[in-house]
């Protein structure tokens, strides 16, 4: 039997399961749902598929067992390290089906739906029932709960929320077996052997697919306010972020350094938003009732030469403004086909951990331009090395994975991670051992195959 | 080579590994360090060892592997599901000499300690730094982090501080092949392959010994007041605690029925704390600043006939006093030999699953009195059941283990859990499969063999 007739097969098989409306072959299709943002590699699926229950994607599962097809869960596929990428003649899970929200429960404080609602939707429908849904990142318009479970999604306010995972009430999965877990069940107390919950978050579709979710919600912040301040250096940053720590109720802790602001201003017109330039900017957002009390930060860091000037917020649409210039960042520097890392140490390490990488980076290639950004207040930072106009892509991408190894390197010196947020997918498979040890690799591989025993749930993700 | 001399080797091989002063043999030592609060296990050790130096769990486990050696972690000693119990030869790996508070680091907010360290050293240590570690329970005086660890120890700041698992940035375990694993090393954000951390939490030393941990420790919590309410119904409770959530910071939600408070009164002499006697009593703890909001709320919900009477604290003398007829129940009811139980659900099922279980047994043994206290504000209540004083233990404990069956195909149907904070160990096997399906059982075994492929971490504790 030749490969077409196997793969014209399948499909009739597909459509059988699903119904024809439910599976796409036509190349924009296959182009469009075969990736995600990271655009390094080329989409090459067999097929997509949008199974429209629990019990499709069960059917979908055995069936891809029988006949050892691989399977690539995909959400919004804002991903940023190919965790949903098909390039070998996968199918494609599209969730987008799965988008009912099942079940409010105002006791509990929970929502249930399916794994294709948006972070979006959710965090609408918390707003509407006056509660907070606090996850949030750029792509949370697109970005699915599923997904974010998968890839246990991060953002711009962990150093309050935590990531994802703190707020997985409950999950169902379905298994490389076709198995349905039903994990946690909106349980706050369950001590009833493993927490198969926590292993299936930030698992990227290597043990099964996540069908549902139940989310827990919390009573929305109160109104905030956000400071930028000048600082002379990493160091004084982090004095900054331990004294704001102990008198503030901080949401936000980011910093960016005078370079990512240089190429913010010039490219938007912008005036700079601080009098003083400094090699480092903080970008405080706090409860509106701290104002006070960041007056009087500053004051006392300033006394200590922590910081040089800063600008605090009187309205709504100051604080968006503030909050522009770090977010605008990684979208202009894309003009530059940056490098970037998303790498994480626990605070206390960070600054000796980017003086080493600048060291480093700098002595190799003293014509790269270095702009560093992030989420300080949980020890997550962006390097983005800038490619020089007059360099040539090819060049430019050899000499960059020198400095993916060097970077490495110097995280696993630090006991940091190669992976803060981002997750590991197909883009981070080789930098992974710098955070993970061999012992450690061969038990994910153990799990794997408890979970996943024919080896079809988005095979050669996080590791081969 | 017999029984007694392959004993006799074992013994003698351990001294050479650990130094003849950490191996115990003697009989005192072999029931004292055998055993946990249990109690219902007669402890049959083969010896007691105590490891100085993670190096020499390493060499244990190593030893232990190539001899089929099963190991027992120990720690306080202080469950109640008798996850540390050694009744069949075992040695027993009693982390006390780990004892180390290795690393304060006030930047990152951690401090990382040895799994020997009990959770009230923790407690003290943070006080004296300004700051709180929130894990809190009756044991804390003897029980140890590394216990607390490997049972997901909860207790009662549930409400406000989540379980142990919240607070471990960090973790070393050592595995059944005597491979040091150091997990997540302190981050907050770290999506580098699955988080072994959280599966090693809550897996009551079957997948390794855990030897260090690092917790998180966080600004103290504002001085806090306490009213006891008395409420007409299950359903009341709830009500009172939706209210309460949305307008006080809760630091507990307790609650406890009127036969609970009658035991207590009886025992102690103390008057009842409201004039009023209802079926139920809750117990809430608020910051202080939120007593005229307290007031208000109980305003509010007597309105609805929700509850009938109320005492708030007007000091911390009185806060305790309240406290202890909460505290003082378990104590008082072991005069009758209670037949108990640590469930869980939901918190919007629990009165329809309390009146349940109150129904089926209350119909097959109308002689029994249940006792019903708990951590009402995260879904975990206690059940007891006590011996009628003409009832010899012999037909009380056969008729509980009808109760058992009963009370866990309730828990099941309301899809809660038959182990909200307790565990299982070798107690609470038989319920597992009550809350645990057959596939998420098998994926369990197949994780206990990534870790512990020679079976000898903890055998026969959770599954067999």
């Amino acid at each position: 039997m030749s490969h077409q007739s196997t793969q014209q097969q399948r499909i009739e098989a597909l459509r059988d399961l699903l119904g024809a409306a439910n599976v796409l072959i036509d190349q924009q299709s296959l182009t469009h749902f075969g990736t995600d943002w990271t655009r390094y590699y080329t989409p090459a699926p067999l097929a997509i598929v949008f199974p429209t229950c629990i019990a499709d994607v069960q059917a979908l599962v055995i069936y891809a067992a029988e006949h050892s097809l691989a399977l690539v869960p995909s959400g919004g596929r804002t991903g940023l390290s190919a965790g949903a990428v098909a390039t070998d003649g996968e199918l494609v899970v599209c969730l987008d089906k799965l988008n009912t929200i099942d079940a409010f429960n105002p006791v509990d404080g929970t929502l249930r739906c399916g794994a294709g609602v948006t972070t979006g939707e959710i965090q609408s429908f918390a707003e509407r029932e006056g509660l907070y849904y606090p996850v949030d990142f750029a792509s949370s318009g697109s970005s699915q709960i599923g997904g974010n479970v998968a890839t246990n999604a991060g953002g711009i306010k962990v150093v309050r929320y935590g990531m994802t995972r703190e707020w997985i009430a409950g999950l169902k999965v379905v298994t490389g077996t076709g198995e349905l877990l039903d994990l946690n069940r909106g349980l706050v107390k369950n001590n009833a052997g493993y927490d198969l919950r926590h292993l299936v978050i930030g698992s990227e579709g290597t043990l099964g697919i996540v069908v549902e979710v139940t989310v827990r919600l919390v009573n929305p912040p109160a109104p905030h306010s956000v400071m930028l301040m000048a600082c002379p250096s990493m160091p004084a940053i982090i004095e900054v972020l331990k004294a704001a720590r102990s008198t503030l109720t901080l949401n936000a802790f980011e910093f960016f350094s005078d370079k990512a602001l240089d190429k913010v201003c010039e490219a938007t017109g912008w005036q700079r938003p601080v009098q003083v330039e400094s090699p480092f900017y903080a970008l405080l957002e706090f409860e509106q009732s701290d104002a006070d009390a960041a007056q009087n930060l500053y004051a006392a860091v300033a006394s200590q030469h922590w910081a040089s000037d800063a600008v605090m917020s009187q309205s709504i649409g100051q604080a968006q403004q503030l909050w522009a210039f770090r977010e605008r960042i990684s979208e202009i520097i894309s003009h530059w086909v940056p490098y970037k890392s998303d790498i994480s140490s626990v605070i206390s390490k960070l600054p000796d951990m980017l003086a080493a990488i600048d060291e480093i980076v700098g002595r190799a290639y003293p014509e790269f331009e270095i702009v560093w950004f992030g989420h300080i207040g949980d020890g997550n930072v962006h390097l983005n090395v800038l490619k020089p106009e007059a360099l040539d892509i090819q060049t430019f991408s050899e000499r960059c994975g020198e400095v993916n190894t060097w970077v490495s390197e110097v995280v696993r010196e630090y006991g940091g991670s190669v992976s803060a947020e981002h997750g590991i997918g197909l883009l981070k498979k080789s930098v992974l051992p710098y955070s993970v040890s061999p012992a450690e690799l061969a038990i994910m591989r153990g799990i794997k195959a408890s979970f996943d025993p024919h080896g079809i749930m988005n095979p050669g993700k996080i590791f081969d």
